[in-house]
């Protein structure tokens, strides 16, 4: 990293400048904007950013960096929450976003093709006229690339999995130039080692996405939407479960906290019962039976002790209906004006639900927070919105020491210290109690794909500073 | 393995010897018991066989076989059909069939913990009262470790997905004596290196899985069975697609070729035509519900010039429709008394399903070879049951010359050498060409966790000899 000066040069010389209509900038601007994501509040300015348009650009980077052992770090859309594309500082942030083609779509075989910089909205727009869509749905419109990298999830996974149930295959470029090919076009397969799935969710630390195959799902011929109130947050987490129990696997179900609630009704004027409630989206081969899922699902909140706050059928209607959901967000910040936030993010089993949440709201009036909660609850995967002033660096501490006992009771009870944010920089703290000696072996592991330590270092497997 | 007396006398040493209450027999029975599979001609004889009762056995048998350099291979129920099990000849089989204690069901959370010699069978049996099932499977009365040693799937994937998707923990243990916990109780995460999924699959050519926790379904409350026959293959392909299409998720979804109808309807004095036959079952939330999916059912048929065999709902009149299904491989020991077996498994894209079926009817027919095709149709998995007297050298010549088109005509169309039965000895010949450079790097993950190649060597990575 000394030698700055030469290997810009080198890069300039392999990719052009942007200014030429190259691929490297080392512009200001353009390194403020790799500069960060958008959950950790420092920043770490690369030296150059290559906008890369092609495999070769990738392969022509990585041959800069591993000849001036200069650290490369991929960058999708930045949206990460964890700090996972921050790029090493003084090096290099390689931008997929320009890699967003979409082939061979087969409609028959249910696959299509994308670069890793094609983004999640505009992909399941150019599906849609198909009958077709891409359903992980981490909430921000993220690229394919990072969110295979961060093996992400969200509102949908409860019945369509996340990442690594719907990447097909991979073609991934290796740090010493070798170019993988990793899976198939075929829908299951017992041949040799799941190295696609380990490079899903390695957050660009053992290659550079250059090529997905997707899995795509047909459009549900029909969907309702309910909203469904609970006397107390034990029988929001009663209810999900008896459905499940029942067979009834949703497209979506959301568990949002009596206080956001609150929250979202001074926002937008609404006038919600403020409770523990739930938002289900069910699906059907047509409306009736969408309809008959929903009677079902009817009883079983009775059954609970749910109340029904609303249903909707028309498309328009049920985004009306999941807006006080997807409201959350903005209401935390009409509520705080000017805070600065931080979303965690655990997993735990769908029998330590009820405790964690119980958890969750002792240890943050233990530490004198108020946060939103809010849960992908089918797969046990729950947020707490943290907020704060940035510059109160009290109230920031709690956050930290809050977030830290709710990771830390996430793994006694058998869970997981992060449902779908990844690991980044920030939860690194937990490899070892989560994975014990087997951190040692991903270790091992990132060694023997990045030997001198030049791609995205530090993140997932590295020591803590 | 030139010091064989002295390390099968350590081993007795360490677990003591069967006839007096431990665990490693020499006796010959129990040797040629070990020796070979349920799918390779060949026998390969263990110096010894290990019962292992407990994970500290399993530590205590890699702990000699470490310092002798004797050769492991972890053995389940002997089902494998590749040669995965089959000892290195004169090495340690290691028998985990007495580890099959089941704990920790967790009806809320949808898991159990197994031992790896838990029985899918026996495991259903046990989890019916509670009103779960666990849905993998592959027809044998596998071990669950063995299952999850080759990635196995089966009839019910197409819904439930195979053990990639359902096996939420493993302990494993390493042949250097560490022992990993990999996964968690959560049902999805984004913590670190998928080693989990890296051991599914790797045939026991990494690590000897100790236990795993499995994620269990409830069971349907109601289903329907259909028998629907076609014109044509790609008729049959086509109703498959299209019920897909329309987001019908069938618990099953099976395809039999017509004179393997024909050989049934022989065997068993039925009289179904004699077409390319789907068998199909449907879930519901109630009755009607299944009605309703099976009315869209026959309409999809009707549409593809499919005609209806048979319906059933009663549990009685379903076991008696799929016994027609089931019934294949008696009907091929019928017809052809005296033959041995080799069932050739290849997994292709759903659109090349159709072309894939027709290159395999080709292919028998310029070998002048006849063999059931029998297809697990929702994932594009297609079995060529092969037959021919055993000592008949130039028929399995044909055999081979066939499988090994037919293998690498999936290959072509973007598929997989095999769907669910795994590589083990048979198939290595195919991972160049399916993976490329990939299988470097699945050799240098060998290396890593066993770098004495002491643990089923030869396996899925090794070179042919």
């Amino acid at each position: 990293m000394s030698e700055g000066v030469s290997w810009s040069s080198a890069l300039q010389a392999a990719l052009g400048s942007l200014e030429e209509g190259g691929r490297v900038s080392l512009a200001s601007g353009d390194l403020a904007g790799h500069a960060h994501d958008e959950g950790v509040p420092f920043t770490s300015v690369p030296g150059a950013v290559v906008f890369a348009h092609s495999e070769d650009d990738i392969l022509a980077t990585l041959a800069v960096a591993r000849q001036y052992s200069v650290p490369v770090t991929p960058w999708g859309a930045g949206t990460s929450l964890e700090g996972a594309v921050l790029p090493a500082s003084g090096g290099i942030s390689l931008d997929l976003g320009a890699l967003d083609s979409m082939a061979d779509l087969d409609p028959v075989g249910f696959t299509v093709r994308v670069g890793p910089g094609v983004r999640r909205v505009a992909l399941n727009r150019r599906l849609r006229p198909h009958g077709l869509f891409f359903p992980v749905d981490p909430g921000a419109d993220a690229t394919l690339g990072g969110m295979a990298a961060t093996n992400a999830s969200g509102t949908t996974t409860v019945r369509y999995g996340g990442m690594r149930e719907n990447v097909m295959a991979l073609r991934v470029a290796l740090m010493d130039g070798r170019v993988l090919k990793l899976g198939s076009l075929a829908r299951k397969s017992s041949s040799g080692y799941a190295l696609k799935q380990l490079l899903i969710g390695s957050e660009g630390t053992l290659g550079v996405l250059t090529s997905l195959t997707l899995r795509l799902h047909p459009l549900p011929p029909a969907t309702v939407s309910t909203q469904l109130a609970f006397p107390d947050v034990a029988a929001a987490v009663s209810a999900s479960v008896v459905l499940r129990g029942l067979g009834l696997v949703p497209e979506r179900l959301e568990f949002v906290d009596a206080d956001t609630v609150a929250a979202v009704n001074r926002h937008r004027a609404r006038h919600d019962p403020e409770l523990p409630t739930l938002w289900v989206e069910l699906a059907g081969r047509d409306a009736a039976d969408a309809e008959a899922g929903l009677a079902l699902l009817r009883e079983v909140a009775a059954e609970t002790g749910g109340q029904v706050v609303g249903e909707a059928r028309t498309p328009e209607a049920q985004s009306d209906l999941w807006a006080a959901r997807h409201g959350v967000y903005d209401a935390l910040r009409a509520a705080w004006p000017g805070h600065a936030t931080r979303i965690g993010d655990i997993c735990v089993p769908l029998s330590a639900l009820s405790e964690t949440a119980s958890f969750m709201a002792q240890t943050l009036a233990r530490y004198a927070l108020t946060a939103p909660l809010v849960g992908h609850i089918g797969d046990g995967n729950l947020h707490l919105l943290m907020h704060a002033p940035p510059g109160d660096a009290a109230a920031w501490e709690r956050i930290d020491h809050a977030l830290h006992a709710i990771a830390l009771h996430a793994l006694s009870v058998g869970g997981t210290c992060t449902g779908e944010h990844g690991i980044g920089l920030r939860k690194r703290v937990y490899m070892r109690e989560e994975h014990g000696e087997a951190l040692n072996l991903m270790r091992d592991i990132k060694t023997l794909f990045d030997p001198q330590n030049l791609l995205n270092p530090g993140k997932v497997v590295g020591e803590i500073d």
